[in-house]
């Protein structure tokens, strides 16, 4: 692990995006959800995700500077072609939108299609929450879950998070997927040595595993079954379809994206039905109830705020030395200059 | 079992709840969400409950004819008081107000407070679907679902629901909680003699158990452990804090409620971004990639639908003598004409 000061990992990320030719105002787009996913102490989705997106903008493979085509939009709701940019971009560009129809309507949507991954929903809700809004973030990825019983991996796993609001100097914040793991989370298993259950899916031979490397090979299953893999279809519908994107395995015939990405935000204003202080007020008291009944009960969001409340007390983080060393050869490369570590 | 003819069941649910002093208009929609639920075929949350409702609106504990009051709207978003009427009721009413706003809005949200029990999502959102529109429902209930690892009761279990039209003949339909299972799978389970995973939930002593009893009578655990339960959170706040209704465990000081329970509807218009023609051909290409990747794979919906099918097609449907022997007792006490047997 080596120490980075936080303020010189948002100014380094800025500045490697900028040498690859990145517009000033995207790059601090950028910058700001790697640092916000970053911030969440987790590991995985955030700042480690990093490299990849470099080597995508520097092979071609990402438009450095997309030109959002608008599709369609009625009332409150929008779909736009992200033309193959940073799913960060994308994602920015969708919430920024859905806010602004909910400024309007109470409630806005916007699908995004031609998008890529997108770190984490966290960033995107995060910030919505903290102008106000109640809101959520759907993504539709690659075919890579099965269903209930099923070896055959037939829809995307529904990465999705929302954030609402509350009076507790902290938002309601949720950042998950409807398959039992996350690749993330296996990952997390792998490196700390530890079995998964068996009903979270099938090895590469179609056979239950507890084994988290075998799974991440094979096909990993949907939370409650056919419930979780109803929600997962329910997403890819509110995602695909209303992006006017790739469904499934669709093939991309615009941009020609291996692994077409669609992204859908969802904006509500907390002063729709209520003052913005109620609305708060109430979520707070939902909390403040949930842990009355069970106390230490840890609500969605906490976690993420903890972890951002101390990283910034600090200003700083550790960060492994794999992933500066990547992002050194990834400087060297560009050329840009390198991360500065503190110790 | 004893046959009973559609059409006879129809007529006599509207004729039980006339019999109670329910107006014309009221008994018509309430018949069509026990026919709608029942044609499923599942054996609960559909006529098997309806002897609940007589029960209720015999002893005074629902509102026969419910006075809707506006509390609150901002564009799209409306927030209203179901005057303790029956869930049935209220959730119609919910979703109708839901399609008119999209019609005007593209999306549209409705939530009210002071609802009951409504069944099951389906007949909601089936409606919804017809009328061509994409549509959800959620429902905020007690707290009766633990949190991960935790055995108090701390949230409900978000029963839910959503239909989206496809050019199958069918829509993707959908409906369940977040629970492993609700108390009318348990029940189910209890019938047949069947054990439940030990991951389900605990018994009343805090245990994991596999009896699908001491399950029922212990804390049911949502699906996915944090991914089910931060679902049911977010399904708490859109339904109880955006409805002004009561949050977790809050009483009831408007209507004395023992219960309070809120829903939401949202529905969206398929022609919003898209012809509606070319929107159900995209769900429709969904449906079709999912199943040629998994040959014969069971899409949401399919099931509810072949049900539906084959008793429309009998023009009868069995029912279990326990449940009518119930409906002929209540009918001696209403007065109102017991309902008629095929056989």
């Amino acid at each position: 692990m080596a120490r980075v000061g936080l303020n010189d990992l948002r100014a380094w990320l800025e500045g490697i995006l900028r040498a690859l030719n990145m517009e000033a105002e995207n790059a601090k787009i950028v910058a700001d959800v790697v640092m916000r996913a970053t911030l969440r102490g987790v590991g995985h989705h955030d700042i480690y995700d990093f490299p990849s997106r470099i080597r995508g903008l520097m092979d071609g493979s990402l438009t450095v500077n997309p030109a959002y085509k608008p599709l369609a939009s009625f009332g409150a709701m929008e779909s736009w072609d992200a033309d193959n940019g940073l799913g960060e971009l994308a994602c920015a560009f969708a919430m920024r939108r859905a806010v602004e129809a909910a400024r309007v309507h109470g409630i806005g949507l916007c699908a995004v299609r031609a998008s890529n991954h997108y770190m984490a929903a966290a960033p995107y809700v995060e910030w919505a929450s903290e102008q106000g809004f109640a809101a959520m973030l759907l993504c539709k990825g690659a075919p890579t879950m099965g269903a209930p019983d099923r070896v055959e991996k037939v829809v995307g796993t529904l990465p999705m998070g929302y954030a609402f609001p509350t009076d507790r100097g902290w938002p309601v914040l949720f950042d998950a997927c409807m398959a039992y793991a996350s690749f993330g989370a296996l990952k997390a298993r792998m490196d700390r040595g530890e079995p998964v259950p068996d009903y979270w899916g099938f090895d590469a031979q179609g056979r239950p595993t507890t084994d988290p490397q075998a799974l991440s090979k094979g096909t990993r299953l949907p939370i409650g079954g056919h419930k979780g893999f109803g929600l997962a279809v329910l997403g890819e519908m509110l995602t695909a379809v209303l992006s006017h994107g790739c469904v499934i395995d669709e093939p991309d015939l615009v941009h020609g994206q291996a692994s077409p990405t669609s992204h859908t935000a969802i904006a509500m204003r907390t002063d729709a039905l209520m003052s913005a202080r109620s609305f708060e007020a109430r979520t707070g008291e939902m909390v403040a109830r949930m842990q009355a009944r069970a106390p230490g009960l840890h609500v969605p969001g906490q976690g993420s705020y903890a972890s951002r409340q101390r990283l910034i007390g600090q200003g700083s983080i550790d960060l492994k030395e794999d992933l500066l060393e990547q992002l050194d050869t990834l400087c060297g490369r560009i050329p840009a200059p390198a991360l500065t570590r503190q110790s």
